[in-house]
């Protein structure tokens, strides 16, 4: 008497996470130094110093029952006029505080939408490949199905010959993930006008809007002042989710936001009913403190310095042994194409190196492999000449 | 295109939320002063000094990817040791700590709980009335049925009579609540035996587990030293789902835990698939930073002072005056019998007094109202003259 799906949910770790834990106990052997572990996607750079700055403040000027007292559910009036101005000021988003739900992070942020906009066991939900393998349990944890679009290997854009042949009455949304995780590839302005046409399209022949999800946890991770579009100001009918975890390195606080854009179809139902779906998941509301701690550190931008450094030297380095990699403009994941032609058995080979490199079977990319940069830039400099090892 | 369901959820408040917005717009007519808002549960006492104390050290002790980063999804080793010792030096709980899963607050760990254990769209939970009218959104939201089990009104413990009427093949789990909201009331150790021994005796009929959804934020407010049985020592197939949002008034912080005893049948099980549950709603871990705050504060007790004082004047002034009243032993809300017989009519001759009461209809005892007591004492003392106005 107990459900066979979620005990399954629960007893199987994800790849990443069966991976890192190996790595956790193989340093108890070899020790720590000798395991070059790219499977997490952890932020190894601190948080802002105004984000502790901001905490012993707080801790001085509100009472215990202000600070850490509930929230409305859709979070403070503070933090939601913040984000909105914030918006306002970088993308001309034009958005009011009322347009904002603030959620346990982004994970929370797309459970939420995803009920939202589940009308029955027929509703179909797209991600293209590659994608956030976790995308697979949202989806189907809200009783929609979860549809997967073929890699398009030529520059991990969209595939629109795989997108028609997917598309149907059933479509609900599809998931944008910029700057995407695993591939690190920023989706340019002309392939978003292009999935915005061909939506607008299909929107009009099934009779109702398939929104956007555009899932935007690293949206402020980029680099070579690479420009990375709103996707809001270019197709209305746009769900944006996001997360605070790699902007300001706050992982562990679960801190993000809803925004539903008012120019959205059904908007203000799509809030309502965002934030039902929330309240029947069991989000009472986001950590108060740290509703606070945002409202200071919105504007916030990380050092992104190290990451950078990190992306040069990987990206060069094994560019210039004979991999084949995909250009990262954000994020800090690097995708690698196997050099046996499978990631599951490059994967396998690195690890008897201690390289831990995560296989894109599960982010629907099998032929490569994921490598998480949010390392200290040693792990990598140490790391290079077993890369080498392994393409002879 | 956007769930029906989940938007009537959103867009309807709660009959607590409904009366505490009203409170807030007509102070603003009238005055602050001259409204005595009863409404909401969000404790006015605040957390122990050791609180804000533990933040201000763990923000010199630990790294900031240590104090903000992902902590494992079913909590910190540390802080599920700390809750696991504490629950066996006060109860003899015999608990590991494996045997707990760290939550976002006690919703979170409800509905991961009914997601593990609805196996089909047949399952049913059972509450007792009166209830956290919540449940109902919690239960529903895993896609199993929420039935309710009529009021004693002789003494607020279990109606077997009408759990025996209730009780069938598809009951996968009974929810507990004691001390209870909104009676007050701490169910006493015959009252478990009676349930235990009639539960064992409709598992064996029906040839599965029935469990014990033991919801327990309340468990540390109770009055004259009234004991709360510990339920797993009663029943073994129960579990617990605690939080520390009254305990230590850390309500908008989300911490809690699911506490799953190996003595459960099909404990790791049952474990795993609230792991999953969890997972597929979107809850990647709690908060960080408070699992470290709550590791060191887990013992730390609330000052009942201030609500026992509430209790007894708002109590006993009533009493005399001839309300029918239901003795509190925990929690901080008083249930009181309406003059008129309906609570709803009750409720709204009292807010044109600028009295606010919620009506008991949504807790399941509709001749009732619930006033929660975790107020300034002044609000009591200033509003005892018009309830004796009022019961004219």
């Amino acid at each position: 008497m107990y459900s066979k799906d979620k005990f399954k949910l629960g007893s199987e770790r994800s790849a990443i996470r069966e991976l890192f834990e190996y790595g956790k106990r193989q340093a108890r052997i070899v020790g720590a130094e000798n395991v070059f572990d790219f499977s997490l996607g952890n932020p190894s750079v601190p948080a802002p110093k105004k984000v502790n700055a901001t905490i012993k403040k707080l801790l001085k000027k509100y009472s215990s029952t202000e600070l850490h007292g509930y929230t409305s559910a859709q979070g403070s009036i503070e933090l939601r006029t913040a984000i909105s101005n914030d918006l306002n000021s970088r993308f001309d988003a034009n958005s009011t505080p009322d347009e904002f739900y603030i959620s346990c992070g982004a994970a929370a942020a797309l459970c939420s939408v995803f009920g939202a906009l589940r009308t029955s066991s027929k509703t179909e939900i797209i991600a293209f490949a590659p994608y956030f393998p976790e995308y697979k349990v949202f989806v189907e944890g809200s009783g929609a199905k979860f549809k997967t679009c073929e890699l398009d290997e030529k520059d991990f854009q969209f595939n629109f010959e795989a997108l028609e042949k997917l598309i149907n009455e059933n479509t609900a949304g599809v998931i944008v993930n910029s700057p995407n995780n695993p591939s690190g590839v920023v989706y340019s302005k002309e392939s978003l006008e292009k999935l915005s046409a061909f939506l607008e399209k299909k929107s009009k022949e099934f009779g109702h809007p398939i929104y956007i999800i555009s899932d935007e946890p690293y949206r402020e991770l980029v680099y070579d002042n690479i420009e990375v579009p709103f996707v809001p100001s270019i197709y209305a009918n746009t769900i944006v989710c996001y997360s605070y975890s790699k902007s300001l390195s706050l992982p562990g606080e679960r801190i993000g936001y809803v925004y539903v854009p008012g120019v959205c179809e059904d908007s203000k139902e799509i809030y309502a009913a965002v934030a039902g779906s929330a309240r029947s998941l069991g989000y009472v509301c986001a950590p108060s403190l740290l509703q606070r701690v945002v409202t200071e550190c919105v504007s916030e931008k990380p050092d992104l310095s190290v990451y950078d450094k990190n992306r040069r030297l990987l990206y060069e380095g094994l560019s210039q042994m004979g991999y084949s990699c995909v250009h990262p403009d954000g994020a800090f994941y690097l995708l690698v194409k196997s050099p046996k032609g499978d990631g599951n058995e490059f994967s396998n080979i690195a690890k008897e190196k201690n390289i831990l490199v995560v296989s894109g079977e599960s982010f629907g990319c099998k032929d490569y492999v994921r490598i998480s940069y949010c390392v200290d830039t040693k792990v990598i400099q140490r790391a290079l000449p077993y890369f080498k090892e392994l393409i002879k």
